[in-house]
């Protein structure tokens, strides 16, 4: 097995520079581990003339992509140009029809069409692996897909986004307000040139709807997953969890249950004490739950060159190796169709909202949450401006449904002055 | 590949019992996603006639493990059945011999004979696959041998023997002193029937002796490891410990670095609120890093029959599919030799020892200190008896060879009643 590997390189960012610094860097010792050279055919970019601190001149350079993914030098197409359709999706599908290997960190592109492409390469005899599409450096696709493959997997866990695990580490410990953090955070270049993919919880459901299919054996379903993003979490939110013990994380939880795949990313209280809670900045942390295995914890950085790089290498090293696996862990035209479910298990949820400065409006709010037999845990109006009380409830277990039926209830009050914030507590 | 891959199991302890009940259990999921049906062809234990709680008449059974492992219908050894030596090893060679694919639990084995077992294996064109020799149910053989292998490792950390970590978490909540949570974990029975392979490190030293020729290219050198157990480890430490902000671990580290391979497994004090430092009771946690990837944290439980089989079928599903990779990660014949190297990181360090009660005992102590270039950063003398004194000094940052020193020199003061307590600080 001395022929080499030949690799196309489309997208020459930070994670396509940090993949050929690698090759370059590394030649000996990745020869050494697969029995087989990885070597670089050809490169392709949107701009060719700017310096990206590496040496191409020795690779071919190609302006098309998809002539870049179907050249007869090329065994493993590597689309690091990310966009869920477009260029990187056509040159995928022209590398498949080519019958190459593809590897990719384009979880966009695989939330959405993610089954199609499967079934593609399946048909062709090709593999898209796509390690560095799920928290960046964290070898999670191949611990579930591989490493608990005995197991029936019980629930997926995890805190999937860096920038809004930074964001809102940053506003507890700092003490500042969500709008001058997330001012911070672009200037510092964490956020996606939409940042709603980023605070809005899509490139985190993006991420967890991979893993549920894997986990499930069910057809990625990103368009059933409950997403909410970390937009209105306020510091008095983060202070008040603090207080209470607790930590404010865009959580996100994919589980199957008898009445179908439950699937949602959103904030959530953790204990502060709790693995999850401990997470710190940009990194991130994926739970995995097996019947046999029990629980599983993996953290690491979830972005930048280096980590998602060395994710990029892991799935060129594994075809180098020879290893073949179906894309989401069995032939895709086996993945069933999920039925997509509510979150089912009841939970105390934290609730804070403004209430018009009036006699009674705090009675009509806990008229609202028995009527819907929620039963409240802690109650506190705190100082206040003139016009308005900031009110903040925990209440004990309930489920979603209940709250929903009196979130809707509080709004017929006509005392509430802004749409309330509710965060769901996980125990973990 | 429908062709059935087909097992014979020798050890039918708790692991095997488990490995047992998965393929029994989840036949149709196994199949699903290895594309072949996983069967038992034949089975070996010390005893047949013992209720195990799970069917196994549809195996054949076998007195002898040699004659297991080499059926005609047997394609891949499981082997459960421990010890470095006698049955285990026979039967592995012959399993070897005869072309089979060998998965095994084995970690003494291997950490003693593996560069032997990897070379014929190799040359007889079939592998062998291990995960469960190291932390149980965490797939860190497959992280480091795949996940990570466009990385050039650094570090490679943890705590890797469940049992210890019981004893020393257990100790500091319950304020219990060694001796009593001992006789506990035995009770309970967390100890391996030589408690010394658990609680004098060799257990943890054998699985970090094996990560570390995988992670440095080297072969395995358990012989070369400094290895220290916590049976010195008081109450008192664990609370001077906590008093600072940290907790003490069987903290094993592996790195190579320019002298050589330096290997310990050893007590240390690792800050509380690190990740290290929050592994509560049984559970085992690696910290592996690379150049690209940086630190990677993998935690679970270390022990106990559904991880490790959990552990046994990820191997016997790779082979399933087809996989072959190298026993260390590449092929034994290229693993190099490693110089053995001593920690030459400077570390602070905590001392304790009992002095004898007469004026200028603690004088001595503190000149030998200054004498072997120590500087202390804190120390204290407290409650003590009527003829001795137990002293508490933390020293600033120092080698291990003028820790050495100062502990020789300690001992000819005439003033110390008892071998000093010396436990390297790491803050991770």
């Amino acid at each position: 097995m001395s022929t080499p590997l030949r690799l196309g390189i489309a997208g020459l960012g930070t994670v396509g520079t940090g993949v050929i610094k690698i090759i370059q860097t590394h030649a000996a010792l990745l020869t050494g581990r697969t029995g087989r050279p990885v070597t670089i055919s050809a490169v392709s970019a949107r701009t060719r003339d700017k310096d990206r601190g590496i040496d191409l001149s020795t690779y071919d350079w190609e302006d098309d992509p998809v002539a870049l993914a179907t050249r007869d030098d090329v065994d493993v197409f590597v689309e690091l140009m990310g966009g869920s359709d477009g260029p990187a999706k056509a040159a995928v599908e022209a590398a498949i029809a080519a019958g190459k290997d593809v590897v990719t960190a384009n979880k966009a592109m695989l939330a959405i069409h993610g089954q199609a492409l499967a079934e593609a390469a399946e048909a062709a005899g090709g593999v898209i692996r796509f390690e560095a599409a799920v928290t960046g450096g964290i070898p999670v696709v191949k611990a579930l897909t591989e490493g608990l493959a005995g197991n029936q997997t019980l629930r997926v866990m995890g805190v999937m986004n860096g920038t809004c695990n930074y964001i809102l580490t940053r506003m507890e410990r700092a003490g500042l307000p969500y709008e001058t953090v997330f001012e911070e955070a672009d200037k510092m270049g964490y956020l996606e040139a939409d940042p709603t993919l980023d605070v809005g919880g899509i490139d985190a459901g993006h991420k967890l709807a991979l893993l549920a299919s894997i986990a499930f054996g069910t057809r990625v379903a990103f368009d059933h997953m409950e997403l909410e993003g970390i937009e209105r979490i306020s510091i008095d939110d983060i202070r008040h969890a603090a207080d209470m013990g607790f930590r404010i994380k865009l959580l996100g939880v994919a589980q199957m249950t008898g009445r179908g795949l439950e699937q949602r990313m959103s904030p959530c209280l953790v204990p502060a004490n709790s693995p999850l809670g401990q997470l710190e900045n940009a990194m991130n942390m994926v739970v995995l739950e097996g019947d046999s295995v029990g629980q599983i914890v993996l953290q690491g950085a979830g972005a930048g060159e280096g980590p998602t790089a060395s994710a990029v290498m892991s799935d060129v090293l594994d075809i180098a190796r020879g290893f073949r696996v179906s894309t989401f862990g069995r032939p895709a035209a086996s993945l069933e169709r999920p039925v997509p479910a509510k979150a089912t298990a009841a939970a105390p949820y934290y609730l804070r909202m403004e209430l018009d400065d009036k006699p009674g409006a705090l009675a009509k709010i806990a008229t609202v949450l028995g009527e819907s037999g929620i039963s409240i845990d802690r109650m506190r109006q705190y100082g206040h401006s003139d016009t308005t009380a900031p009110v903040l409830i925990v209440t004990h277990r309930t489920t979603r449904d209940a709250l929903d039926h009196a979130l809707q209830g509080f709004a017929a009050t006509g005392v509430v002055s802004s749409a309330p914030v509710a965060i769901r507590i996980e125990t973990v």
